[in-house]
C-alpha cells in the first residue's frame, strides 16, 4: 500500500511524463506520439496501471528529494519535492528507453504482458521510439532550471549522463557474455552496476543533490541505492530461477531456459561441477529445468545467491541509515526499500 | 582545400572526439569502445581520412564560435574557439550516433566504403553503438563548464535536445512516408527541417551563442545554418538522380532505385503525371532508371528543386551576411558555405 505522500508522488510523476513526452504530439507526428504512450501504458491495448510499470525510479527520487531535504522538515507543508518532478520524469524515461530498445536486442516479444513497441511497429521504428524517449528525458532534466540555479541543473545532467554510459557498458558486457563459456562471478558485478545499479543510485543521488543535502550525505544516499539496486538485482535472480512459476508451470520465462548469465548461474560455473557440464552442452529445455535447478541448487548456487542479497540488503540499509532520512518521506523511503528487497519491516 | 585556421580547427576537432569516445576504453569494454572508434572512422579496416567523413558539422559551430565573438576579432591570436571545442565534438557524435541507427533502419550494409556497424556486430550490438554515441555526446555538452558559466552550459544543452527531437520526428516522417503514395511537396520540408536543417542550425545557433554574440545576431546565424541545410539537402537530392554517377553508371546508389522521398520526387507525385504513374506501380530497376530521370525531368522536377536550391542557397548567404561575421573564421565560414553549395566563389 502506498502512503498518502507515495500517491500523491505518483500522481504527480505521471502528470509530469504525460507532460514531457506530449512534445511530441503535434499534427504530423500524431502517431509517433501514439507509439510512445502505448509503451508508457498510457494508451492502447491493455493500457492502465498494470502496464506503466511501478515508477519506482522516480519515487525513489522524489523520497530522496524530500526526505534529505531540511527545509522540508521544518516547513512541513511545503512540497519540496516538486520542484525536481522534471528529473524524476527524467530518470524514469531513461529507463523506458534502455527498456525499448533491450527488448529489440533480446527479440522479447512481450513485455508486462502487452507486445513489445518492435513486434508493434517493427525494429526500425522500435529505435527510433527509444531514442526518442532518451531525448525527452535529456530536455526533461534542463526543466530543472525552472526552479534551481544552472550550477546544480548541470550537476544533476552530468550524473544522469555519467549513469547512462554505465548502462550502456553493462548492456554491451551483457550481449558479449552471451557468447562466452568461461564467465566466473567476478564478470557479474559490472555487468549488474552498469544494467542495474547505476540508474537506482542516480535516482538516490540526484534526490539528495536537489534536496540541498551536504555532500556527504549526498554520498550516503548514493551508495544506499547503489546497493539496493545490487541486492535487489541478486534477488531476482534468485527467483528467476527458484521462483514459484519457474518451478512449478514449467515456465518458458526461467531464467535457466533463456539462457540468462544470473549470479547463481556464474556461481555454477565458476564452480564447474554438473551443472557447469550441463550448461555448457547447449540451451536447457522446459523440461528439464526443474531438475537443472535443483543441480544448482545442490551446489550451493542458491545459498550463495541468497548470502549476497543479504549482505548488500545491510549494506544498503545500512547506509540509509546513517543518511538519516527525515519526516514522512524517510519512512516511506524506508518502507520502499523494504518492499523492494521482499523483506517484512 | 582548408585554409590553416580550418585544419587548425579540424585537428583540434579529431583530437576532442578522440578524448570523448575513450570514456569507453577500459580493459573490460576494450571491444566495445572499438566499435565505436570504427564507426568514427579511426580503426579497422579502410580507416583514415576518407572514412570520417568531413566533420563539416563541428567545424561549422567553431567557424560560428570564432567569427560572431568580438573577442576574437580585437585580441586576434587568442583562440576562442577551442572553449567550445566539446560542444562541436558534441554535435558531431550526435550526427553520428543518429548514421549508426540510421544504417540499421535502412538496411544500409555500406557508409563511405566501409561495412556498417550492424553489418559487422549484429543490430543489437549497433544498436548499443548507436546510444553510446549519443550518451557520450551529452557528457561532451557538459564539458562546456570547464570554460563558459552553467547558464551558458544549459542553454547550450536545450538547443542541442530540442534539435535532436527534431531529428527524431524527421526519422519517423521519412519512415512513415515510405508506405505511403499520396504524398505532396508540403511533406517534404517537416522531414527535411528535422532530419538535415535542424542539425545545421544547432551548430551555427549554438557557435553563435558561445561566441557571446547578441540574441539577433545568434538568431541570424541560426537562420543562416537552418536555410544552409535546406539547400544543401535540396541540392543532394538532385544529385542522387541527376548526378554524374547516377546515369552513367546504372548505380544502385540511385535514390530512384532506393525508392527514396526526395524533393523532385515529391513534385513528380504531386504532378500526378507519367511519372507518378509509373513510381506508384514499385520499385524502379535501374534498367529503367536513366529513363524515368528522364522522364522526371521532362515534367519539371529538376528544375524545380534547383529553383528553391537556388533560393535557398540565397537566403543562407544574406542571413550568413546581415550576420556580418568577422576576420578569417568569417572567410572561412562563407568559403565553407559555397563549398557545401558547390558554387563558385
Amino acid at each position: 500500500m502506498a502512503s498518502n505522500l507515495q500517491q500523491t508522488m505518483l500522481d504527480a510523476i505521471e502528470t509530469e511524463l504525460q507532460q514531457q513526452v506530449a512534445r511530441l504530439d503535434s499534427p504530423r507526428t500524431k502517431n509517433f506520439h501514439e507509439m510512445l504512450t502505448y509503451h508508457m501504458g498510457w494508451s492502447g491495448e491493455g493500457a492502465g496501471p498494470q502496464a506503466t510499470g511501478k515508477r519506482i525510479r522516480p519515487l525513489l527520487t522524489l523520497l530522496s528529494v524530500s526526505s534529505s531535504s531540511k527545509e522540508e522538515k521544518q516547513q512541513g507543508i511545503i512540497m519540496n519535492w516538486l520542484r525536481a518532478v522534471s528529473v524524476a520524469a527524467s530518470i524514469e524515461l531513461v529507463h523506458n528507453f534502455s527498456l525499448v530498445h533491450d527488448d529489440i536486442q533480446d527479440n522479447s516479444e512481450y513485455r508486462r504482458g502487452r507486445k513489445t513497441a518492435w513486434v508493434k511497429w517493427g525494429s526500425p521504428m522500435a529505435i527510433n521510439v527509444g531514442d526518442a524517449l532518451f531525448v525527452i528525458a535529456n530536455q526533461a532534466v534542463l526543466d530543472l532550471q525552472k526552479h534551481y540555479p544552472a550550477e546544480m541543473v548541470v550537476r544533476a545532467a552530468g550524473i544522469l549522463s555519467n549513469c547512462c554510459l554505465e548502462l550502456t557498458q553493462g548492456q554491451y558486457l551483457d550481449m558479449s557474455y552471451e557468447e562466452r563459456t568461461d564467465l566466473t562471478i567476478d564478470d557479474y558485478w559490472p555487468m549488474i552496476g552498469g544494467k542495474t545499479s547505476a540508474l537506482l543510485s542516480a535516482c538516490t543521488q540526484i534526490g539528495a543533490l536537489l534536496g540541498y543535502a551536504q555532500n556527504e550525505k549526498v554520498e550516503l544516499y548514493r551508495l544506499f541505492g547503489y546497493h539496493l539496486g545490487l541486492a535487489f538485482q541478486v534477488q531476482d535472480d534468485i527467483l528467476g530461477i527458484w521462483g514459484d512459476e519457474m518451478l512449478t508451470g514449467k515456465s518458458a520465462a526461467s531464467d535457466l531456459v533463456e539462457g540468462k548469465n544470473s549470479l547463481p548461474v556464474l556461481f555454477g560455473l565458476e564452480k564447474n561441477g554438473e551443472f557447469a557440464k550441463r550448461w555448457k552442452q547447449g540451451p536447457i529445455t522446459e523440461d528439464e529445468v526443474a531438475d537443472v535447478a535443483k543441480l544448482l541448487e545442490r551446489e550451493g548456487g542458491k545459498i550463495y545467491a541468497e548470502q549476497v542479497s543479504e549482505s548488500e540488503t545491510q549494506k544498503a540499509l545500512d547506509y540509509l541509515d546513517q543518511a538519516d532520512p527525515q519526516g514522512e518521506a524517510g519512512e516511506a523511503l524506508l518502507g520502499l526499500a523494504n518492499m523492494l528487497l521482499k523483506r517484512k519491516q
